[in-house]
């Protein structure tokens, strides 16, 4: 039996540096440590849309790597300055409690800068991944269940992987389910089958990461179907949130950019994994795609670089140059500077989708929330790059449905 | 008698560098030369509000300056490497035509750091202020008569004045009637006087500059009862803009900005006059004013210092810092570095408001136009701090008015 | 009786942050809990000097703050992320032992942003600076004698005072002494008095502050003729070492230097103390005059603004921009952003210099230590500029002392 | 016959910025129009030195691009605002006459990004170095004959090449000679042809680029025996200065370089082949290696990124950031932003490099010129990567070398 309001929050990649910043941070926010700063669902314009508790939630995951979340927040707090002993040793039995229900994740990578994985969960070449995908059910459902959970969110923040095969790529929803029911996972990625697990169990599914996940078309159709409600892709925390802004300031003021290059330094796993150009393929797509598509001129030169910077750990320092042309063809600059903990930023973010998602899960949206543009970078079904737009929308929305 | 579609541009500070590139830059869109980079008005939205042409402004002023417009123009190109020679060799007859109309200004500052007054223009304690404005007046009607022109609007563009007298600064229309018609000028403002005495001729008057002109309260009763257009005070044409468009990001992430300092270094003539504290202190209150208006919070710590460069002479040069504080009250930062001609950047603006502002006098539009508040960084009638909410402003108006 | 090898070191300002990261620091090097980078003493080239261990020191001091070091270094933490509480966890014994061997110290400075000062130890104008001086020396002689220290060496850590009055600034020895027996402090600065009265132990006085301290004529005479080394002023941590070392480039190649601004934020007590214009005189002067005295080009135009930003605590954050001019009068820049904490920079150079000092004191030297001019914005006795060539001095003292 | 005192400079690359900006700024010294400023040659210490007049150098070359010298200066002053027409209009006699001197180059690079080649000079397969190298000695002998000069100085100023293969890169001389004659040039570069040929005619031999020209052993046993002075690598002009100025600060103040990640935009033809890979390499190993060569700690990450940004053309912009451990294991920052036109920093350096070699030519010096090692990034014969050590070896040079 579920509990009514009781809501359930399953991080796939729950060990990971975003995971443990929302998961201590909401236990923070819980025990009145913290004030809500970063939440984005917390702004006096969204109070009528009457959003759960994030303190609330119960949390739960998959994760591939060993040890457990006390540990690693100690340790990230002592590589990165961010979660306060002060603050962790009052949330230290939320996090053991939260560890209690992580289940061994799987990954389908097996790319050199892949974190490492425990013992018997990387998945070889002869595993079904109808049998993945139904041990991923057998979880959430044991989850629900267990936790008398009213509705459970799925969220992926597992580490960026590698794009799918073309094959797989373009597979609709038949072909998928044929495709599952082969003897190889080859040509899919994790990401894809997690969220194929949840939307069959009805549970919504929001991809934080630029992973495939949500945006495959046939994830697309069982969404729909299913009629539940899924969001992404990659989580607009720094560089490209300013980008976003910044770009459409330059349009309006009709300043032709002649060269926006960022170079990016990042020293977490996820910098590790995108020292691997493979995954760091899916992350540039995803980062400098937000820019060509607001810009739109054949004579912008326009590159994200991202360099791996193991000191920074969880400080991703990004530097951007813009060039541009004004008045009497004057060449002109901009150059900012990007200092900020990743997943200081993201966790707030995770919890804010959270929130909306589950509002839309309980009032029956479905398909993918285009209300959602500003917190990603690529998000899905929305073609609207610029950040302040993108955010009236958000705005409109509240709205409307508030009351 | 005047010719349909003739319009008069009077620049007060006609032979300052912002002028240089507005008369250049007119006559060079006029040959072809340059594409219309910068201009606001050029947009694809606001085709339909049927502008006036650029190309076809006839350029007059005022100048307290003694020299002439093409040997401005070169030396402004040596020292800045703007306004091209291959530019200025076909401009040089236009500005010719305009230089035969620059009359004799004056200024009532007497501030170090001023520019060098020719003799005679400089206005002591003596002079009455009443005769000031009637003189302005007669030129301004002798420009719009020997050229023929429809329309004339005033655009103030002189370097930065101290801030005018408590006492003026509080006069109603009356009183400043009353005290026009005294024997000083003391306590008045050289732009106070440009501004009533433009308005008086019913010629809309625009103030790019942070000086007291177009916010009086006597000038807006004027401008009000005479039916007339006004914009200003202080165009955005840099750091100021950028911190427009980022201030609300943060707001937009519930991220609480605990520190945002921008240092500003300037060379040219206008850096000269802010190495005054009276005049820099105009300047301060305008550039502050946008951030702290926006963002509200009495834990930010905001400053603007502003350091006369001589070697960077237009290239204006400001680093701004801003640090602030997200999730788990970590504290991050973003900083940035414009570096930017300001008089490459003012002209286009300059065009753009006299077209904006000679529609708005065609219409019978009259008092503030506050569908021009992107423009200025302390825009009259206007309280909306956010570039991007100014910018849909000036949209829905030219939806509005289109057609 | 004293026992050989064990040494003293008195630090006036003994609870300010520099004060926390030398004690905490030198205890945290004798558990082996850190490795001494950031001491330059620890250099394979100084080996041969035989330095003293920092590990043995024993620390006591003056300081006017109420509270104890435990606490305040917690606090510190929180505040900056820097001393980490494993480290603090296991120094709080040796700390303790610190905090108890602290005496109340004096200041003379009433100046807004001062720090708040224990009440009885601010000193009026009533009070003889004689009876303040003999004070000092009776607590400097019981730390002796309690601990049974071989040796003593006073360090001046305090927060920047303002200057000195002119008459005292001019007084010889002879003079100042005098004045000491009058009944009015007026005139003097703490820093001048403490340092009087270590010299008159015959024990070393290092000035890590702009204070006027060790500069003072009468103090050189003193130290001359006790035959004891002092060494000063104003500990070169952070920007202006990276000034010293550019500076230099820029002359080696014959460029020429026309704008270096830099604008230094601050938010620790310095950066309080230095909101007030008289003390950011002090400050400002060693800061820009180590630039001048390299360049000595009057067309560069330099200058240093510090502004406070309490929320960057001891964060200290710089921006230098560098105009210049090559070949072909071509104008150029270099920018730098420094970004460190100005306590974990200066509390290993205290530690060296103590070690350094120790050394002359243990050797009979005396006067102003020249070989220690890379350690200082403004060294004394020292007017070569070039941060490579005073250091290169050092380098050659220990070629010549080793052994 | 000869001309005493009469030099002639052979500028390989004889119509690129850099030799645009040598040639024009000697006319222009020549004729007073421009101040030394950016020739360390004319710092008083080298005044005992005698160094030859550059003003009175005679100029020819080699080039494989079409085109004149006056048509590309005024091109290039469009395109960067440096060579001011002002200038440019007084020194275009003396760039016609060196442009009659000038040669048709050859090139053995096909890759994407390289300059355009005139027709016919771009050297296949099928043709004998030999035959390429004797070419080159006879426009070099030439040169000299009809020019009545004393002695030629040959530079290397063409565009970065790729590197030489490994075959060719091992050659003794013996072995380079029999190569020469073989029937093809595949393997060799460009540099190591002319650098060979100039050796071969007793001509001193300046690379000033990263190609392989100076370096190669073969070249170096045949400048031995021929006691003719050679000079190289890569002229050190912007970040790398930087870098061999600030690595050291690091080091004296034993603190922990963890992470130094240069980012570098170039747009000009040099940018254009960096964006070829195998070019690019010969470039990187330059331009890192000089930082770890002085670091030499495994725990340094670093690297160097060169992108492509033709908006920028000739002004090179690079951002460096570098992360830094110091006292109580904490990490900081220093970050600097370089914007300066190469080839207005190259030129004077140019000069300085052919009168320091002159005067070794005409003093009988011959090998690798290891006193000029502070001009180079990876300089011929000298291990000393410190900057102003390198610098004090050239002022020692001087002190010997003088009267």
């Amino acid at each position: 039996m579920s509990e009514a309001g009781r809501i359930g929050v399953w991080i796939v990649g729950a060990r990971g540096s975003v995971a443990l910043c929302t998961l201590a941070g909401a236990a923070a926010l819980r025990a009145g440590l913290i004030e809500p700063t970063g939440m984005v669902s917390e702004l006096e314009a969204f109070r009528p849309l009457r959003l759960a508790d994030p303190g609330r939630f119960v949390f739960g995951g998959h994760e591939i790597r060993p040890g457990d979340l006390v540990t690693a927040a100690a340790r990230f707090h002592r590589r990165t300055g961010v979660l306060h002993p002060d603050i962790l040793r009052r949330v230290r039995a939320a996090l053991r409690r939260a560890d209690a229900r992580i289940r061994p994740g799987f990954t389908l990578d097996r790319a050199a800068g892949a974190p490492k994985v425990a013992a018997g969960v990387h998945v070889g070449r002869g595993v079904s991944p109808r049998a993945l995908v139904d041990r991923v059910r057998r979880d959430l459902r044991a989850f629900q269940g267990a936790e008398r959970l009213e509705r459970v969110i799925v969220v992926h923040l597992a580490t960026t992987e590698g794009v799918a095969s073309e094959r797989v790529s373009r597979l609709d929803w038949r072909g998928f389910e044929r495709r599952l029911a082969g003897r190889t996972a080859a040509g899919f990625t994790a990401s894809l089958l997690y969220g194929w697990a949840a939307l069959s169990e009805r549970m919504p599914f929001i991809n934080f990461t630029p992973s495939p996940g949500a945006e495959h078309p046939a994830l697309a159709e069982l969404a729909a179907a299913q009629g539940v409600p899924v969001a992404g892709n990659d989580g607009k925390t720094g560089e490209t949130l300013v980008k976003t802004v910044l770009a459409p300031m330059f349009l309006c003021r009709n300043l032709k950019l002649r060269t926006w290059f960022g170079y990016n330094l990042l020293g977490n796993d996820d910098g590790a994994a995108l020292a691997d150009p493979r995954r760091c393929a899916s992350k540039l797509k995803t980062k400098d795609a937000a820019l060509t598509r607001m810009v739109q001129d054949p004579e912008l030169r326009s590159k994200v670089t991202i360099d791996f910077a193991p000191s920074l750990d969880d400080w991703k320092t990004a530097w951007d140059f813009i060039h541009f042309e004004g008045f009497l063809g004057t060449r002109m600059s901009l150059q900012f500077c990007w200092q900020a903990s990743d997943s200081a930023l993201a966790a707030p973010l995770v919890l804010d989708l959270v929130r909306f998602t589950e509002r839309s899960a309980r009032l029956g949206e479905s398909g993918p929330l285009t209300h959602l543009g500003s917190f990603f970078k690529a998000p899905l079904g929305v073609s609207e790059p610029d950040f302040h737009r993108q955010f009236a929308r958000l705005l409109a929305y509240a709205g409307a449905g508030g009351a």
